[in-house]
């Protein structure tokens, strides 16, 4: 199958890596020095003590044209309306989508789009950009998948050809695989990078863990989940499993990024504000985490 | 006039500087050690580019016995609890007591004391401790100071001897008077402590900004506070005049010391629960920085 992949972050050098073995990738980077970088010295992928590296096809985004049989989006959620406009100009674009957007308010570009076959994904994976062609592939919790629309053909074609140690796994409901996820990430993202410790923290803090558990009941009910003794032990479970890691908002802050605050705790907001529900916490955090963005870029 | 002053901290140095050019003042230290280097040394006192040295009596604090005609206590609240026993011991007592604590939960102690005359103080001044004989004077603010039982007679000499440049005026209403100054701590200092920027911070940062404004609705709904506008003025009007200064709570949480969180958002948590008023950010920031002082602790 030919694969294209938007974006060569993190996840995208860590796609292009691992589905490069069985299908043609090729991976179309924001710059055209990236895409270069990328042709002559392939990708590399750190895991534990040992680095390997794959020859990869790069491209500069522009020469992106929907030809693929599927294209997976790697880019975060406020890098997506360009991506999207650039998708609605493959006017006779036959391939499918797939998503990996972290939160859920990249749902309300999907309804728009003119393709027929869209997918989500949720990855676990914990993963670092060591440089514009490395990857370093920190945790391995799988991509969970699931049809948002159309024929799931490409991606069961995906799902029966990834390599070991890559699991994919297909999902019913891509609503609440993807709340799922949100959950997991308004709580330990805003939280580790407020205090700017590593995800077991929040287990083992007893103060951090009064919070954690203040701010999932704000976000269950503002969410309306049914399933909160599950969920909150999912929390706990990705708290536990990733105890060492440092989370992907606590590193964009540490390295003055921007975050992804905004399809996190903006998309909760925005539910709260929506429904009506009090939500002093979530607010808080949101303002916390833009604040410190704020104030990395002005120092 | 004879003036004991308890703790040789930054107020404590503060206070023994400038009063002892009109008074016999004798600091009481926790230490033998820092007694004996004020002994030797003489209060040091820095501002801007000048540091002038004085000479001061230095006694380590079982040495107290109330002889004094106003002993000031200027240890930090949660240091309270064994001075008060210390004071309970002198039976005979006669002198004036003068409490300088941040916050409102060191009232609860004073109801039981049987000393007949006790003053309370808000400290407007900023002072940070350099070394055990040193202090650095950076922020002139004075003291306000009120009587919460007895006779003034002793408030009223010391008012009326302070040097220039250490004024302190008196006040009707200590409840009041204090409580205007917890409230301006309860938003400062949490605050400027979890985001690690000075005081001005909270004005220029629109998303601070925006904390600032919801944590006073919050606490001015808590204590039930009739001037809402004229208080939140001050506040903002504090953070205008101290833009550059470090909040002492962050200062603390610099230094690993134990902050006063429970003397500040702590009483107005008791505050919530006992009048059964939600207070989700004061929960939230007082737990914040608890769980601050507890990674410092471990780190």
């Amino acid at each position: 199958m030919k694969i294209g992949i938007i974006g060569a972050g993190s996840i995208g050098l860590l796609f292009s890596y691992y589905l490069n073995e069985k299908h043609q990738v090729t991976v179309y980077t924001r710059t055209k020095r990236q895409a270069e970088l990328i042709q002559v010295n392939g990708v590399h992928l750190i895991e534990g003590s040992t680095t390997k590296a794959r020859k990869v096809k790069a491209d500069p985004i522009e020469f992106w044209n929907g030809d693929e049989d599927l294209t997976i989006i790697t880019v975060k959620q406020y890098q997506l309306p360009s991506i999207i406009s650039l998708i609605d100009k493959q006017l006779k674009m036959q391939g499918s989508l797939l998503f990996l957007q972290n939160g859920m308010g990249h749902l309300r570009f999907l309804s728009e789009l003119k393709v027929s076959n869209v997918f989500l994904g949720a990855v676990q994976h914990g993963a670092v950009r060591v440089n514009e062609y490395t990857v370093s592939h920190n945790g391995n919790g799988g991509t969970r998948v699931a049809v948002y629309r159309g024929e799931e053909t490409h991606l069961k074609g995906l799902i029966g050809s990834v390599p070991e140690g890559f699991q994919m796994e297909l999902k019913e409901d891509y609503f609440e695989m993807l709340q799922s996820k949100l959950i997991v990430n308004a709580i330990i993202n805003p939280l580790t990078a407020t205090f700017q410790v590593s995800n077991g923290a929040l287990l083992h803090n007893q103060y951090l863990n009064q919070i954690t558990i203040s701010l999932f009941e704000e976000i269950a009910a503002v969410l309306n989940i049914h399933n909160r003794e599950e969920q909150f032990a999912n929390v706990l479970s990705v708290c536990k499993k990733t105890s060492e890691n440092k989370s992907s908002m606590l590193m964009d802050i540490e390295s003055g990024r921007d975050t992804e605050i905004d399809a996190i705790l903006g998309y909760v907001l925005e539910e709260a504000e929506r429904k009506q529900i009090p939500a002093p916490l979530t607010r808080n955090y949101y303002n916390l985490i833009k604040g410190k963005e704020l104030k990395r870029r002005r120092t």
